[in-house]
């Protein structure tokens, strides 16, 4: 369509690969072996998960016996909710915010679930918090780190101090913070923690549950006895792999992460300079994550023109089947009137400054389109 | 420890990754795409998966619509199984030789579990099968086509005509089968059928069910709507394109398959010639597992020696976490007698003649050293 080079501004869909995650997914594909195995290969393949374990506990400042593998984010966050349940948690506390893999994993629970509605900034209202958990029976709250749609960093350690007053447990899922912002697991007063490789630069189809000893992990996929019982199923040792190894690369270039947010605010600020709005800002976020909305520039012609002129980037979460449906977290902040429009650029480790000014490049030029259009119209 | 290269005949722990599955993998890693994004790089992930869709499809016979990709066989037989009991099955039936995925996920389903004896050879008794079907209540039948251990191949089409008759539901775990044996679908009479990449030289962690129009798949991971809704969470790209290609590797391979059975029973020979013992012999069974017992040549024994000569084969199924445990399999074919000595060689599609003839020479002379031994000490 094309001749210019793709512009990839989608990181929180997905990120592109690391060069470490894919020399390590290939020298586990070389070594061919079973963890269970107790031959040489077997062995060998065993030392590459567990090495694995390690560096992704480092990420987030835990031991390796704190991580459990699993095949990706949503089902790191079905393996907290449905282990809280089977250990007798009677309640559920979910931010308005959280992804669908919280949501609709706490739907399908069995147990009552209650809304934690968010600020005008989408920050979790924590007086509200204190008020759901002075009902009845234990309660997990579910609060993410940082939004997928927004990048606004919620107040988890303050939000953990009100959980543990009343003996409750907390499940953050960090799928989109790791690797953009530093994470202490044990400052952040979490009980269990969701990853995702491939949104820190791994390979797809791997993430991780890290629980503190307050947390029961209860197997929610049977068979043989991997990952300590806590998941069956023959380990995806290239996957992991590749997961430990990204895991490394994030939190060395964790320093680097910050100049995303130097170019993604001169971005933001074009787009209000030409009447758009920036959601979440004043509030803590991501650095490499902008939520912005332009009055009746509806998200899938924003999408579509920024396609056409080779930069990638998305209508609020990627995770519902190529639809693009008006942003759930802007409706939760109350931004009724800014839901249809709401477009996310999230840059990564491989973005660079002029990957920022491209997209506003584009942006700007569709933008000014539509609203020539509009001018010949009216 | 040795100077030889290693051989590897443990195919039905883990397959090497065939050239084609890894090149797939590394076409999809350039690729960067998340499917459920309406930009060039999620249209181009989104064909990736489902060319691998059809792929796999092909492999058993059906249309890429039969085709729900999931995180491995463990998940592809949890799934079937907790889609029959949310679609109102009653009771499981399960073989004696299944897989711990099945007889775990069964025995943590909620509903009563019956088990489907096997003969002395290790074949499903098809005449209790119909004695256990005529009790009440809507049943899932849980067949294996293959055996992990002996190989020995299942009347899967006949339990079939049993089960249909009856009104029951047919699971079939082809884990073992597939890539080794034709498989059509159809023909089976299966109402689901279970495949792993792994197992056929695709990568770790991805796997597929294959539903018939009979099976109702109810999705038990929650969020996203991935998998036409039956399965959320990104999908693994990389991990399902190489499934896809090694799936057809394999189904072009399958002639060549025959060629292991020949190098199998020259091994077979050997063993028995020096006093040992052929499981599942004289029924139909894959052409590239052999399952061997010696009396009192323990199978840890048995494999920690050919592991020193580098030679790595398993004892029964690796899924235990680096146990060594008495053979399942043995025991449900009430070889009582053999169960601690069983040892699995398992070839597949890098296997030569040579490397069935060296592990042979090992085993022969770890053998006649443990003989050696006894008549000391006798």
């Amino acid at each position: 369509m094309t001749s210019k080079p793709a512009i990839y501004l989608d990181y929180n869909a997905t990120a592109p690969i690391r060069p470490e995650a894919r020399e390590s997914v290939l020298r586990a594909f070389d070594l061919a072996g079973n963890p269970s195995s107790v031959h040489a290969s077997g062995r060998a393949a065993r030392d590459l998960v567990e090495t694995a374990r390690k560096q992704v506990g480092e990420l987030v400042g835990v031991v390796a016996g704190s991580v459990t593998f699993v095949s990706g984010g949503t089902e790191a966050n079905a393996l907290a909710i449905d282990s809280a349940v089977a250990s007798g948690v009677k309640r559920l506390v979910v931010s308005a915010i959280e992804h669908d893999a919280v949501v609709e994993t706490a739907a399908a629970s069995g147990v009552a679930v209650e809304v934690l509605p968010v600020d005008e900034h989408g920050v979790a209202d924590l007086s509200k918090l204190t008020e759901l958990l002075a009902g009845e029976g234990r309660t997990l709250v579910c609060l993410m780190l940082a939004n997928n749609e927004t990048g606004v960093i919620q107040p988890v350690a303050q939000a953990s101090a009100i959980v543990r007053a009343a003996d409750g447990l907390l499940h953050v899922d960090a799928v989109q913070a790791a690797g953009k912002i530093t994470i202490d697991f044990s400052a952040l007063g979490a009980d269990t923690l969701a990853l995702s490789a491939h949104k820190i630069g791994g390979p797809q189809g791997v993430g991780a549950l890290v629980a503190g000893t307050r947390a029961n992990v209860v197997r929610r996929q049977h068979g043989g006895g991997q990952e300590r019982g806590r998941r069956a199923g023959t380990e995806n040792v290239a996957g992991i792999s590749g997961f430990g190894a990204a895991a490394v690369a994030a939190l060395r270039d964790l320093p680097q992460a910050a100049d995303q947010g130097i170019w993604r605010d001169a971005l933001a600020q074009r787009v209000k300079d030409a009447g758009g709005v920036v959601l979440g800002e004043g509030v803590s976020r991501l650095p490499q994550t902008l939520c912005l909305a332009a009055d009746g520039f509806a998200s899938q012609v924003q999408v579509m023109n920024l396609d056409l002129a080779g930069v990638m980037v998305s209508a609020g979460s990627a995770c519902s089947s190529g639809k693009v449906k008006a942003s759930r977290v802007a409706l939760a902040m109350g931004r009724t009137d800014l839901a249809p429009y709401a477009l996310r650029v999230s840059g990564g480790w491989a973005s660079t400054e002029a990957d920022w000014i491209v997209c506003g490049d584009a942006w700007l030029a569709a933008w000014k389109r539509i609203g020539a259009r509009r001018r010949e119209v009216a």
